[in-house]
């Protein structure tokens, strides 16, 4: 049984997207190793130029940028994005993260785990 | 159907939690009312030499610490928290939140949306 997590967000490590996202790492803050029965919640950092890919799926996103200076694209709209503001991308809406400055941008984002995540 | 939602959390209204936790408040940044099937996310805020109760539920937290100085008790133990610091307290352990320093202590904390709060 989990017997619950503390640490440092930058302990964790973030491993690359790949070539769908250039310039962006995710860390997997908490997930099903912790025992999270519901939620995952992951880091995203974009390095400046990178973006994650325009795309849509089944579940929601629900967001809380960190630092740096990006945008987010929901249904076609750009939208810009600075430390403490909040995104719910619901669910099948087409979405595109990007960083808009000249740091590193990073910010919270949340999925239903695993087994909760709906079939298309 | 929802559309989504971008804004910063100091434009959603922050509400006193009362006498059991004094000194804290909470804002709900996304939840039912905006459409979110899974989970809900909030930011729970505690002044100078406030606390939540220390008490337990059929549900877990996922924690961001966003600002300020405060601590964590899970089952019995206090864990200093900072910025960028990340919690899981799973569900049914007990728990409590207090500010150790001298600004406003705030903190994501995530739970999931009522209907999968599982009875007890």
């Amino acid at each position: 049984m989990s017997k619950g997590k503390v640490t440092h967000y930058a302990n964790i490590e973030a491993k690359e997207f790949g070539p769908t996202a250039p310039g962006a790492r995710i860390r997997v803050l908490i997930g099903e190793d912790d025992g999270a029965p519901v939620y995952k919640l992951r880091m995203i950092e974009i390095d400046p130029g990178g973006n994650s890919p325009d795309h849509a799926h089944p579940y929601e996103h629900e967001n809380f940028v960190v630092e740096g200076a990006g945008q987010v694209k929901i249904d076609g709209v750009w939208h810009d994005l600075h430390p403490g503001d909040v995104v719910f991308v619901p669910p099948g809406v087409q979405h595109q993260y990007r960083n808009a400055g000249e740091s590193i941008f990073k910010f919270l984002c949340g999925i239903p785990v695993a087994k909760l995540i709906p079939e298309v």
